[in-house]
């Protein structure tokens, strides 16, 4: 292996590992295959308490402690722990890095391995096969299998972490209890495709890309990642939080100065891309990003979105949040309407929010008690 | 100067000179002080039918006439022409590239001078001042003096071009019969500064760009230009807009081939992005993005916006596109409150249209006839 490790690649993560592989909706085979996860709460002798929460794009399976690399809180410790709505004193809870990912999971900075599982000696990089959201859900699912869990009281998530709940919902119907896709849609539309092809352009132009080969020479395309981080970061946020946040807000100075980086919002863009290379592989972020793009649940059921729960015996918690502009509300409605055709059991909260698409991440009492209200009927129904 | 010249370097434009120079609102003096510029129809004898029409960002001069560069159509010649709103049969239409442009003004891309306008063999570069909105606004001026105007029957202009205009009213109000700012604002947001930064973030990430002094080796920052051009973009479309234009369309494929630029959007961008670097200088693109995050109307009236407008007889026109969501209408209502509060003469619109930002340069009937019925009742008044 390469000793120019990333800062990422020096941790150490529970895993479990998958001897046999996994073959991909692109034909690839990736084996072994293996899944880094964490868990929080205990499972009941019944096995009846489990619940997989899903991340976004940049999150991981540090859900509800602090981050191994950067030392902050988990990125969703205002919603998973005891007494919270996905309450760790009785769910047993399961965050697995998704696959492509790189804190753990098979993925472009994981050590390459030929078709029949052998290590090549260096990481895959570029050569890590695409993925798909449903490749994700498949690799989920042999952990869930391998923690002898047949059936999840409930699988959780926003984002592309609201991508998964749906394609678990829809592949393995009979496996989920519950589901709840927050601030999410049934495919990525041309905008966000869009703003994740400038983030590609931005990585691909930096010279130390290498053609994604950058691991041979110790290095990082950290100005273009920061550059993709920068402007994904933008849609994360509603024009009022930002207005809020910053406004037009100089950077230590009274009056405009005519200097480079004026504005506090400039300088907040520069650290929010600067941190983010520390953390996260720039061959996972196309891969992953792709794999949101690539998501069309209706296209993998015909063109018809309602066939991907026909018959569905799954309750679902659809919720939006009304200054999402990269997962509008319209978007949860048109789930809706599709779970509504298939007669499936769902109820749907647009939450009042200024915060934008990050809302779902933050203290957003309503959002937590439609949540915590959920989880806890779906608790009853399997006498969890 | 330097023989590795940019396209656009290598084309000679209608100018006029100014050998005093301007200060400008950074201290620093241009001298000589060039403004390119182009016209159409003929001033009447009273001169009292001229038309200044501002451009955006990345517009220029050539507002009604094939681009000499890139062999297009003007970028407004859905608007400026004989029997068009702006009825090059009856007004003097003038159109000026902007200070800090790059085809023909003084901007980056032209020979430096000292204080005494004394050439210096090399172009500005990245040492052009700092300029403003106000700064564009005074050199205008310099040019409709040389050409004896002393009263404009209107001024015009859409985004950048509107911030133009309203610093006209506010600065020149007795010379500006009627003013008509068009998808803008009073001051630039920080979702819009956030942007703006994106881009400028992504040419200084470029190699290529040698802080600014890229000239010097016959460069050009071309990947980081490119995808400044491609997030700004997005930027101009609506969502509704690339949806429908683009929608998830997969580029030669008819299903998923997991491939690079699968998705129609994203070639679509990536061309806006490469043709961008061949008519547009980098060091513009970021002298101009600064002035317009500079633009605050406000704050160069004691930080009230009803001071710039008090007492005007100038006529407005307010105009506004209800899928923009880069100058939203709620920023066109503020302006109008503001012109109220002043007792000034305003009407407002706003237009029905889901084509986004772009919608001001397209073909917008409603708002053509909107724009002609107002340049009328200004010609009227002025018996132009």
């Amino acid at each position: 292996m390469n000793d120019a490790l990333a800062p990422f690649q020096r941790l150490e993560h529970q895993r479990e590992t998958f001897p046999d592989g996994l073959q991909l909706d692109c034909g690839a085979v990736v084996a072994p295959l293996v899944v880094a996860y964490r868990t929080h709460g205990r499972l009941n002798a019944a096995r009846s308490n489990a619940v997989l929460v899903c991340h976004a794009l940049t999150g991981d399976q540090y859900v509800a402690e602090t981050h191994p690399l950067t030392g902050k809180p988990g990125w969703w410790e205002a919603v998973v722990g005891p007494g919270l709505p996905i309450d760790t004193d009785r769910y047993f809870v399961i965050c697995a890095n998704v696959l492509g990912g790189c804190m753990g999971s098979s993925g472009p900075p994981e050590e390459m391995t030929d078709a029949e599982g052998r290590p090549q000696g260096r990481p895959w990089g570029i050569d890590f096969p695409s993925v798909t959201i449903r490749d994700m859900v498949r690799a989920q699912k042999r952990l869930v299998d391998a923690l002898g869990i047949t059936r999840l009281m409930a699988v959780v998530g926003g984002s592309m972490g609201g991508m998964q709940v749906l394609e678990w919902a829809a592949t393995f119907p009979e496996m989920v209890v519950a589901a709840a896709p927050i601030a999410t849609a049934t495919h990525h539309s041309a905008q966000n495709i869009a703003f994740h092809e400038v983030g590609r352009a931005a990585i691909h132009g930096d010279p130390d890309w290498m053609a994604g080969r950058y691991w041979e020479d110790g290095r990082i395309p950290a100005k273009g990642l920061s550059v993709a981080r920068m402007v994904a970061h933008i849609t994360y946020l509603s024009e009022a939080a930002l207005g809020r946040k910053f406004g037009r807000k100089l950077r230590g100075a009274s009056a405009l100065t005519f200097l480079e980086d004026v504005f506090e919002v400039e300088s907040y863009l520069r650290h929010q891309g600067s941190t983010f290379v520390r953390r996260f592989d720039a061959n996972s972020y196309l891969t992953i990003t792709r794999a949101m793009d690539y998501f069309d649940l209706s296209a993998e059921f015909g063109g018809e979105l309602g066939a991907a729960f026909r018959g569905t015996a799954t309750r679902f918690l659809v919720a939006s949040f009304s200054s999402d502009w990269l997962f509008p509300t319209e978007e949860s409605r048109a789930l809706v309407r599709a779970l509504n055709a298939a007669a499936a059991n769902v109820s749907f909260v647009e939450i009042a929010s200024d915060k934008g698409h990050d809302a779902f991440l933050l203290d957003e009492p309503v959002f937590h008690r439609a949540l915590g209200g959920f989880l806890r009927g779906a608790a009853e129904r399997v006498g969890a």
